[in-house]
């Protein structure tokens, strides 16, 4: 996706993907064959690129850490990369900004989560510091037996157990911004994001029934967050909307799931946006061009020849935006996502929720 | 910009092309290095593909034809294509359709000019019945002495001299359809196209002061010879808007010009409706996103470094959408063009006017 914006800004692109048949690999001229956290693979990249940047935030900092002690450009830089990759690092950060967010405590032992469990009652949530995605290396801790049972797996040294505060949310919202070295800044509409099992499953841009002075705070937050870890590119803000105020639940320093929206719906996409602020171009406005846009993600099912679902679904709604990453359908894995715009929500919300479902072979009328 | 369609689409893109520094070459992952009239590298393209499509006219037909025998999906197909190689072919098939197109005459020798001159007066249009392009291949014939000259340049055995009558056209407008084999046709807004030596500079969606049902007529003569030509893919029909009736000009069977007003301003853009037509797809709404979209074509001037100016119209008007072609910047070339959207039409045309001045270094304020 950010090669259909690196094609209309004629910036060329080099990928490093583990295989050829990765969706970006497909895609883009110039691929180098390695792992993401293979520092020769890396150093291969970067040899000659103006700018290295990142889809995904496990890179390894010190591999990270070493091109920028070479003088090559990272963006976002390692110092911000380390408050998307570790959550404790970034609830650190976020209570020293003042920045609402749950209560939260690093998990020594089992008598930690006792004590605190006195303070926010169960339930409460049990991450992994480190390496979680999609809802992998989540738990609602309900009682002590559990408490014991998550912190009884095994971890790796690097990584902690990090216990928050269950927030009964009423929804999430998302919060996106671009930020160029500049600095120059531009905000997204704030979006409603719904899971389900855990993965990010419909965006409404812009959230319905926010307040405005609401949205504004949730911009200005991800706007103080991003300036303060000096974020370059695009930074996401994953926040808990409990009514009476919004808190910070996660940070995504790339462009991310809740703003495909932007693709069809935005004058200019956060894929262009992210380029242009990892290449400290002036941005591109992020205004919205319809009144609603609804995001519904494509997640593979039992059936994985779509190709029949996909004529369908072209042919019943000849305004649905389809998106699709060249991946083979694997259950439960992201393999496309369809956009529409309209005037009406609900219609519009259907309309996405029904290619989408079909797509996938979940097949009502 | 057709891969960035085929990105969305999940349709994988080879690409021939004369060299790997070619705009399409550069951003596709599957290039085919080779020159469009060689056999045996069209040969090598066509081996395993569902589909070949074109980006210009000028493959020979007889290549093309070898193709079709072989059994290969080439759309458009041959029979389609020759009337947008040769002018002579379409002009007879135009008149056969009853569709209005100046007067012409094929000219073999000058008594034949004389002959013409004295139907239509002077001055009149003379043209190569193929490979012209942007103004090139064309003359205005003012007089007697001027037609014997042109006549003297020597010209190939398989191109013919093509007299046209001069129409006192008001504007320029094109109506592009797209046609699947299925067959499925959509036509899109019909847009006013202004030139500057020769080449499309302007596109204006919709055509301004178009009466309803003078657009829905050209649309409708578009589609009339889609399904005569029986065209695969994006048809464009440029016309001569002459106030009392419209005229056909010229046919491009690809995606043109004229709709890349479409990429940001359309539901649908005609790289994407291409590929659907090609791939029997179901087609995508052709329909506006906003009142007006403005294209201006970038123009290769005097300054080969646009670095600069990119960087000032990204910063002056963050909601210009700039497309550049990864080509070297040479006097005269289109390397890239800008589409403005918006609801006033005066604002519009200026701000995409000044994007597109201000890449080349034509700077006023």
């Amino acid at each position: 996706m950010t090669q259909q914006a690196a094609i209309a800004l004629g910036v060329e692109l080099r990928v490093l993907s583990q295989s050829p048949t990765d969706s970006a690999a497909q895609v883009v001229g110039e691929v180098f064959i390695g792992a993401h956290d293979d520092p020769s693979a890396i150093n291969a990249i970067a040899t000659g690129a103006d700018v290295i940047t990142f889809d995904h935030e496990h890179v390894p900092l010190e591999i990270i850490r070493d091109l920028e002690n070479r003088g090559v450009n990272v963006r976002p830089s390692s110092n911000a990369l380390a408050h998307a990759q570790d959550k404790v690092l970034m609830r650190q950060k976020l209570a020293s900004l003042g920045i609402a967010q749950p209560k939260w405590k690093v998990l020594e032992s089992v008598s930690d989560g006792v004590e605190f469990a006195q303070a926010v009652s169960y339930p409460f949530i049990i991450k992994v510091s480190r390496g979680g995605y999609d809802g992998r290396g989540v738990w609602v801790c309900k009682n002590e037996t559990e408490l014991a049972e998550i912190l009884s797996q095994p971890i790796s040294s690097d990584v902690q157990w990090l216990a928050e505060e269950f927030i009964p949310f009423e929804r999430e919202l998302s919060a996106q911004v671009a930020r160029s070295p500049h600095p120059q800044m531009i905000a997204y509409p704030v979006v409603e994001t719904q899971q389900k099992d855990g993965m990010c499953s419909v965006v409404i841009s812009p959230a319905p029934n926010l307040a405005p002075e609401r949205a504004v705070e949730a911009q200005k937050m991800a706007m103080k967050i991003a300036d303060a870890l000096d974020v370059t590119g695009m930074l996401a803000v994953e926040l808990f909307d409990a009514g009476y105020e919004i808190l910070v639940n996660e940070l995504a320093m790339r462009p991310h799931n809740s703003g495909h929206w932007s693709m069809d719906g935005a004058i200019t996409s956060q894929f262009e946006n992210h380029l242009r602020a990892v290449l400290d171009l002036p941005l591109g406005s992020p205004k919205a061009k319809s009144e609603w846009t609804v995001m519904v993600n494509v997640i593979g099912g039992d059936f994985p020849d779509m190709y029949h679902a996909y004529k369908h679904v072209m042919a019943r709604d000849p305004h649905v935006k389809i998106h699709m990453y060249g991946k083979e359908v694997r259950k439960g894995r992201k393999i496309g996502h369809v956009n529409v715009s309209g005037e009406d929500l609900n219609d519009v919300l259907r309309r996405a929720q029904h290619a989408a479902d079909y797509l996938i072979g979940n097949i009502e009328e």
